[in-house]
């Protein structure tokens, strides 16, 4: 995080410890025992103990939003300590990555650029213009409403969604159609996942849906990539269900796969989970936690508290 | 060109000879004499001698927008023939394609994706997010227009333009500003060219200009590689004036354009010229020319017709 960002807590009065390698559960427990609020940014996880020394600690700001994975949220609400997150902070960055990620599919230029420089050019086929399809998203969170927002205002594409919460309010003004999943699934051109990974969501495209969907599915998948099932993607993608498919972020490796990756770049890119990294976004995320360490010191509070049972 | 397109011209009545070669002078000159209309999609010349003998012919219907390239105009404004090309159909595509180039280059999806497919990745860096960029467009014709409205409206980019004929609607519509070219090509942090190659904008953009741009700028080239001074990209990449260039097409082969090739896929990426390689584009001039035949065959008249003091 840059200095000029954390200047903002040091002129407010605070003492600004940042560490510049990954922490043990110790040497957390040593920090957190000896500060107000804590910006969680790393790969470390507060874990019980780590945070039952931690007297003085009123907040812990963590920088994004799956903060489950990192932070014992029962214990820190046992503890009276406030937890935040940073939401919609990385949404239009995800959302413009993804919108690469869907021109890349519907136009292949990741595999014509790979062609040209190979120099195996030449063969190039007719594609669709993206206006002309009709485009799913499952999730209408930040990261889905400003999709849909971009092929709307920008492409006038088609765009049905689903969420478990219905928004109407999104329907009206962006000329959404809400479906059921498996109506979704099995009518769009393009599917776009914007869902994050939980238990009810692994492997919510699986064999199933994929047999269900147009011969030809352009697959988008900027979030984790275990919201498919690897082995039906190998399934659609060797029988031709899925044309192409672009995931930012992969499986871990395997037999499974390396047979999947077999299909880059003529039916599938990955990206490294970078749709997130922008200086907006990033920079973003590090004002708001810096905002919510400021409030709940100053005042106990802050719109982002995602543990509201804390003791204040 | 589909059978189902070529359709309507034979339920129009005309008996529709439809070659599957390249014509050679002689055989172009021998189907010229003996037809009303002529659709000109392939890469046969209508020379002055072809069209001589063309004692019936009242229409050329271009199937692209450079008819120069193809036809005689003079010979053909002569001889009482009616050229129409196909001006509109093929924006839509090539802005969605430039839209992909763009953020091919500010996010830099086909480099990051190409580094994990060689099992490179991990090294991926913090890019700026499009609505944040100040993007300029030299050329504000359909194509132009229609990537500034992507750009406004999907992304909320700031766009400036320079164009030889100002638009004072299109500024008011899209809140673009106008710049003259070297303001312009002073200050953005994307450049996109979508002019066409002529005489006066071979060599647009040289030495002079890569001077003066912002250090990182994105070069993205949509339109012909000729409006870019090779000599003095490769400088531009070598000396960090240009971080990134997205063409799509490229110069001809030679010492240089080697040079150049290195580049990629780190700071350079090329297509094939395909950017209005859709269906829908395709398809649409296609109409249109088809249109324009019965139009001239009918009534003499069309509004795409572009040599004006044709004879009827």
């Amino acid at each position: 995080m840059s200095s000029k960002l954390l200047r903002e807590l040091a002129d407010a009065g605070c003492v600004v410890d940042n560490p510049t390698h990954l922490l043990s559960e110790d040497e957390l427990a040593e920090r957190l025992a000896s500060c107000d609020g804590y910006l969680l940014g790393g790969d470390e996880y507060a874990s019980r103990r780590a945070l039952s020394s931690a007297k003085n600690l009123k907040i812990i700001a963590f920088l994004g939003m799956g903060y489950q994975s990192f932070v014992d949220t029962n214990a820190a609400t046992e503890f009276g300590i406030a937890i935040t997150n940073t939401p919609g902070t990385l949404s239009n960055s995800v959302a413009e990555f993804t919108i690469g990620l869907i021109l890349n599919s519907s136009r292949k230029l990741y595999l014509y650029a790979s062609e040209y420089a190979a120099g195996a050019a030449g063969n190039e086929e007719k594609q669709h213009d993206l206006s002309a399809l009709q485009v799913g998203i499952i999730g209408l969170g930040g990261i889905g409403v400003r999709v849909a927002e971009m092929l709307r205002h920008g492409f006038g594409s088609r765009v049905s969604y689903f969420s478990r919460t219905r928004k109407q309010h999104e329907e009206i003004r962006l000329d959404l159609k809400y479906l059921p999943l498996s109506e979704l699934v099995a009518s769009v051109d393009v599917l776009v996942l914007a869902t994050p990974a939980t238990p009810e969501t692994v492997g919510l495209i699986a064999a199933r849906e994929f047999a269900s969907v147009q011969p030809g599915l352009l697959l988008v998948n900027p979030a984790r990539p275990e919201l498919v099932d690897p082995g039906a993607l190998l399934d659609a993608l060797e029988n031709g269900r899925v044309a192409y498919a672009a995931f930012d972020g992969f499986y871990d490796e395997g037999d499974l796969v390396s047979r999947l990756k077999a299909f880059v770049p003529n039916r599938l890119m990955i990206t490294g989970h970078i749709a997130s990294l922008t200086h907006e976004a990033r920079d973003a995320m590090a004002r708001k936690a810096i905002r919510s360490i400021l409030n709940v010191l100053a005042t106990g509070k802050d719109s982002d508290i995602v543990n509201p049972h804390h003791a204040v």
